[in-house]
């Protein structure tokens, strides 16, 4: 596809390089922005700048914040002594959406994935060890994608944290919302029965 | 969806105003920029706002152009004779693929569409007129969509340019390569039968 504008090539390489973005679509959407405004593509190209610069991350828990310290963190009305273990901030963003849970996070950055050459040193687990030790947590939830790096992650940081009193738990595993029995996979299946719940506790 | 930085959440509201992006993906694409480099995502929002800045309309045919005369108009090799009319810079692109035309063309910029509130005042339908008077062109290709509103304007244009002595076309429509005769349209069928081909013309 030969285009009949460096300015416009350029424009394109640049949207070509985010995920999930073709040539194609690239050029769709800079003829789209073609179509705006000059002050409000220099807002757009200017925004997307300025969220790279400035962003910080809490130094706390390593989720996105404006501040030093990101607004769960600083929130006084959440339960500090609860630490939900996530591996992204997408994850912090997808339990914040349920509206279920009142404590803190931690952003571990990653998973320990030995194939992909990520092992726990380029995690921050060093700040998770040393912040349930000075702020004496009184429970750990892991909530990692339901995976052999998942498993190995948890098992990881258990033994780190085996000394302290804190209370380990991860979130439960079972057949999703809406699933089907018989299409759910022998090992969740097999996971769900081993973990039943009293009817009561369930329906609560 | 709950965002914990007012930066994220600008940065994912520019994203998603672009065609066929919504909040989520632009988070996804967001989060993408933010594993970047600071240079990096600095680049690409001034590649973007320079591209809408500085890009220039030729002043001859109205492709996107770097300087005053696009580089298709600026080609002597090419038979500045023949004029290929299309709706929008797209199209022009998608002919330039195929190298199968060796003229220049003349970008419209739209399409008479009365509904849409399209008149022909709209387009640059003046300029090609006095391009046409002025360069003697020998042929004129209507190269718009086969719809009411591509069968108006080339109605419109052949009106306008009637009194002067150029051929005009329009490119063929029948049976796309690779379709099916059953489960084409009878419109494109019979139009398709009407206006068949001599065999050695076919297969020239």
């Amino acid at each position: 596809m030969q285009l009949p504008s460096t300015l416009l090539e350029n424009a394109v390489a640049q949207f070509s390089k985010l995920p999930g973005i073709g040539k194609k679509t690239a050029l769709r959407l800079v003829l789209h922005l073609l179509k705006q405004e000059v002050s409000e593509v220099q807002f757009f190209g200017e925004t997307i700048a300025r969220m790279r610069r400035d962003i910080k991350f809490c130094s706390r828990c390593h989720n996105i914040s404006d501040g030093d310290i990101c607004a769960i963190c600083a929130n006084s009305m959440r339960n500090q002594q609860v630490i939900c273990v996530v591996e992204n901030i997408r994850d912090v963003i997808a339990i914040e959406s349920t509206q279920q849970f009142n404590g803190v996070y931690h952003v571990l950055g990653g998973i320990i994935s030995p194939l992909d050459g990520v092992g726990p040193d380029q995690l921050n687990i060093e700040t998770l060890v040393s912040r349930i030790e000075k702020e004496e947590t009184s429970e750990i939830v892991f909530a990692l994608n339901p995976n052999i790096q998942g498993d190995t992650t948890i098992y990881y940081i258990q033994k780190k944290i085996a000394h302290l009193s804190c209370t380990i738990t991860t979130i439960a595993r079972g057949i999703a919302f809406g699933g089907e029995l018989e299409y759910a996979d022998e090992m969740t299946l097999a996971r769900s029965i081993a973990n039943r719940l009293p009817v009561q506790q369930y329906v609560k």
